[in-house]
């Protein structure tokens, strides 16, 4: 359906509330907050952007192909993935225009009204490539040159853009057998973004990863260390753990189905290990066996100083059809009901009252805000909590977490905004929509005199800038 | 405690935001809405009351007695299920005079306040009564007679209400034993309006009905197959789809205790089904045989294009007391936690791509919102919401679905109102309540420049009036 | 970090809405209740404050070591408990100056921004003490001086605070073994204020509790019962609740890890409980001796007349190393996920259409609300709801306790505030938030024309006084 063009505002007061006193509270708040310097400590970027600093391809390559919160409610709608020019998990690719994909999107763009995801894009199309026009079926050719266009010039290469978004520092994630090339290039070049590495060992850590015999192999050679045994595993990780911290890292991040965590003896360890390495253990035995490394990852934190992410509660993979045709991470992973007050316990007994460590949960399970986290985050010394993560890094789902956590947690033990997203031109959006949830939250309560405005203003500051860097020690 | 007699308004702004701004904007957008047809796709009104055309008999038979809303709250307080005149199990009532059970109820209206069943009620009182008193101990008699003489006159008659409540079509919901008399009479009188049948099997697929083997000889009987064989027993089940069909039925329904399916081999299926037959089953089998029947029905359901619908997740008959003297559906019924990731799964890796197949899913269970359902319908082609059901059919718990469905689902994996009701004459009331809720909501996202005016305009109407269409193969 | 000295304001339309129309009428509300009486019917506070009345000792002593909400915020951000001087287990207490304490908490007093603790402690500070600068590291000594110097004086003794305070009626919790000789010197003194106990009997009912055992000496002792026999244990409660009857008690108090109830037969019950004494019981057996006397309570308060209580749904002593150290009650408790659809099935099935028995069902797991309490109670003429509790008593706590109960069990299922606190001075406080908040909920019905303000007075007076005396028969 053809319609007339309609304009596309970004309106200087979107997400504050509508009542004009509190809007007034959250406008002052949002001055105090909105220019200062990006602190992304967790996130999917590609470090090969800044080392290469090579121009973007087109429009679709760079906002629809990489997206999954595009391209999965694009497939609720019946849209095959094909017809988007998805890769596939065997590296073919449907023949697809780019700009069919594009007029595709934009045909359905209405699916994503009221989502962060048009939040994130009519961001991303007013302030980073100027256009004024809403992006619809007529509006796509023009959309598409505008971008394509843009992206071949100069001002449009990551470089560029890192420094215009007023990043000051961005994590990267990588699997500990990653030779961190691009993060040495970027050393190499002299440029002075500064963009860190994190170590995410999930390949070499769950047992039923389908990459993970292969992976252990190449852990043992990069390493230099027998991997088969108990003993020389961990020491294997504390070498990479080391040389990524050498790269920057500042942190380790952890993907798991559910947050178990164990603690078992040397001896207990070494036999389980033995079974995952003949593959012949049950589910219950790989999900021990995580939880094992997990409580040895936080005993290497304690010595090396890397703060510890733990991000659980994902079923991977849910859609059997779509994994085999386009691998991982198309969309069909899905949010399970978490335990933490018992999961977390094993690690907790022996290291959660140590001071100099630090575990930064998430969750996609919102109801564990109020009953399970707030509490624990309340209460033991290395716990923080991470920001709405996901599914639930909407407006919406940034409100409950802060109004479902304030009361047992407070401000203190969060750690501010997380990205966490591989979408690099949406970074400046979903920080300035935290920004102003967060200005909103403070407004509301400057406006039924909870806080004085200028602990706002504090705590506003904190949050956006203070906070991410204390927290991951950035 | 008599008081002064009140005056009962129904405010023209009601359930809006009490924000000027936000309320301007709610009232522009309900009054695209206010004036559509009712669409209901999912109910359980009586078609008899169509096909005969008889007159109501009085205020408390109408408005009392069939609302477990509201002789549950009044359970509640104390008061015995005999003094309304509830019908008991075994045939026989109370006797009692349905003016002293009105006013029983009137002197209890307070226990309403705030709760949907004032709503709906003041809305019929005010709108189809044309009452301008509120209801209480004083105004008892009034109400009773007034609404009791109204009922004697045409203009209160099924079919005149029917087309004064300017209902587009209405799904009332049987069992597959029930002949459909009631559709083929309607059909028979050249009435024009629009009824149609839904296909709920519960009592032939659950075998811990307590009809169950009764009802499966009928089942065999009145479809002249074998239903104590496997294949023939899917067959019936054609059979009666196909002529519940025939008589306008575009969906079934199925309300299990769990949202559990199956996805077993025919040999394994046609053993569990003998075991069944026998009696001889724990209640793993039982759960077992029901999610392979829904995985079956949705398998039908890809053949005839009728609409699946789930509402698992309750507890039935939770007061054995109660079940012995009133029999079902007498406000015992109790929502249970329920899963769907794991539940739905094997169902899904079956028809979950199925561009022509369509689940329509609900809930008691609203941690699911957020956390299962919305991503699943936010991925998943055949996946649908269904809105707020039964005790979270509500004003907040409208809010809470769209606030906690938007961000994964967006508005178009959603199927817009259902009002899943009894009681007839507050169709009205609850089409303008779930219309007034949605209103506020977009008014909301309006007000906080998340999406603009003449979209919410679009999505309200989608909403009211074609999603519930469309979704539904109305 | 030194700051200018800031002012102290207590707003009085603190906690109403924004919006100003809604406002208006939540200050019309809260005027109608602001001055009633406070009805105290479920605390912890000390009896022996009013049987002694003597004055109370420093600002630290009063306000922080006994405050478990303070010191475990404190704690989470790596403060030492040592450092607040909390008494150990030992019985020893490390050497602190409680003004160096109390500076301690004053600087770091900016983590309970937006907590309700940060409400409770303003609201001490500027009514009972009548401070008028912000509490920080500027104001420590100032405010440690005020408040100590405060104590010394008559004013502040418990009794003349009580008094002070308008307290109608306040219960205290006191296990079975309590000679409740505070209670008896209160009455023998002739002083006016009327402080009634409440039966908890959780350690000789908790087979895992450490103390069982030589409380279960102490309970046979006390009652001069043969309480290593199943009848005799019966009788020595029995014995019990009705001294505490005598002693003004109107309720009873359950706190279990979950709402287990159990229904066996008398052999069963018996042949559990000698398992139980020889102390050879598996956890599940634990669990389901704790149900069986929950059941046993509520037959025995049908008899006697007491309200049951019960706050399930509590992992205590989390932290070993803390329990180790400082005994129970230092802040490492966790809220677990809670079931009460199955797990108070059995006592239901017995006692649920009681219409004399009454139990009041409280939860640390607010999913609850919506799916399981509010539609229980809305059925259950027993069920009563307990306030939002513990770590769910703030601001948001309350707003979500009423927006997810009201439409399945309204206003009149609840049973208005309880405070349940041993923080005396902080009870004005607490009654006034929860009147605020119940006044603000109001006054968004009033608002948006789903009550008329004349019933939102009504509703507003009987959940501040009306229902908490009607609930707990005060």
């Amino acid at each position: 359906m053809k319609t007339a063009p309609r304009p596309l505002h970004l309106h200087e007061d979107r997400l504050f509330p509508a009542d004009a006193a509190q809007r007034a509270i959250a406008r002052r708040l949002y001055a105090e907050v909105a220019r200062l310097p990006i602190v992304s400590p967790h996130g999917h970027t590609d470090p090969g952007w800044w080392a290469g600093d090579a121009c973007f391809a087109n429009a679709t390559e760079l906002l629809l192909v990489p997206d999954h919160y595009v391209f999965r409610m694009l497939y609720s709608q019946g849209i095959d993935l094909d017809a988007l020019g998805l890769p596939r998990a065997d590296g073919s690719r449907a023949e697809v225009d780019p700009r069919e994909a594009w007029r595709l999107f934009a045909r359905n763009f209405h699916l994503f009204r009221g989502t962060p995801s048009s939040l994130w894009l009519n961001h991303v199309f007013h302030e980073v490539f100027g256009l004024r026009l809403r992006l619809d079926a007529g509006s796509a050719d023009h959309y598409y040159d505008a971008i394509t266009d843009a992206l071949q010039t100069d001002a449009f290469r990551p470089r560029a853009l890192f420094d215009r978004f007023g990043i000051e520092v961005i994590a990267t994630t990588e699997g500990p057998l990653d030779p961190l090339a691009h993060h040495q290039a970027i050393r190499d070049s002299g440029w002075n973004g500064r963009v860190v590495t994190a170590y995410r060992p999930d390949e070499v850590v769950d047992p039923e990863h389908e990459a993970f015999s292969g992976a252990l192999e190449r852990f043992g050679a990069i390493t230099g260390e027998d991997v088969h045994d108990w003993d020389g595993y961990l020491r294997a990780h504390r070498q990479r753990r080391a040389f990524f911290k050498s790269m920057g890292a500042t942190s380790t991040d952890h993907g798991h189905e559910t947050a178990l965590t164990a603690n078992l003896s040397r001896a207990e360890a070494k036999a389980l290990f033995a079974k995952i390495l003949q593959g012949r253990f049950s589910a219950q035995e790989a999900a021990l066996f995580r939880g094992q490394v997990l409580t040895e990852m936080a005993a290497m934190s304690l010595d090396d100083g890397l703060v510890m992410q733990l991000h659980p509660g994902c079923l991977r993979n849910h859609n059997p059809r779509l994994f085999a045709r386009y691998g991982r991470n198309v969309g069909a992973d899905l949010p399970l009901r978490t335990d933490y007050v018992h999961a977390l316990k094993p690690l907790l007994d022996r290291f959660g009252n140590e001071p100099d460590f630090r575990l930064v949960l998430f969750t996609l399970d919102e109801s564990t805000y109020a009953r399970e986290l707030a509490p624990m985050a309340g209460h033991y010394p290395c716990l923080f909590l991470g920001p709405a993560w996901w599914f639930h890094d909407s407006v919406e789902g940034m409100w409950r977490f802060r109004e479902q956590t304030l009361s047992a947690a407070g401000f203190y033990n969060t750690v501010g905004f997380n990205d966490d997203t591989r979408a690099f031109l949406s970074i400046p959006a979903r920080h300035d929509v935290a920004r102003r949830v967060d200005c909103a939250v403070l407004s509301r309560l400057v406006a039924e005199h909870r806080i004085d405005e200028d602990e706002a203003v504090e705590v506003a500051r904190d949050l956006a800038y203070r906070l991410p860097k204390q927290a991951y020690r950035l």
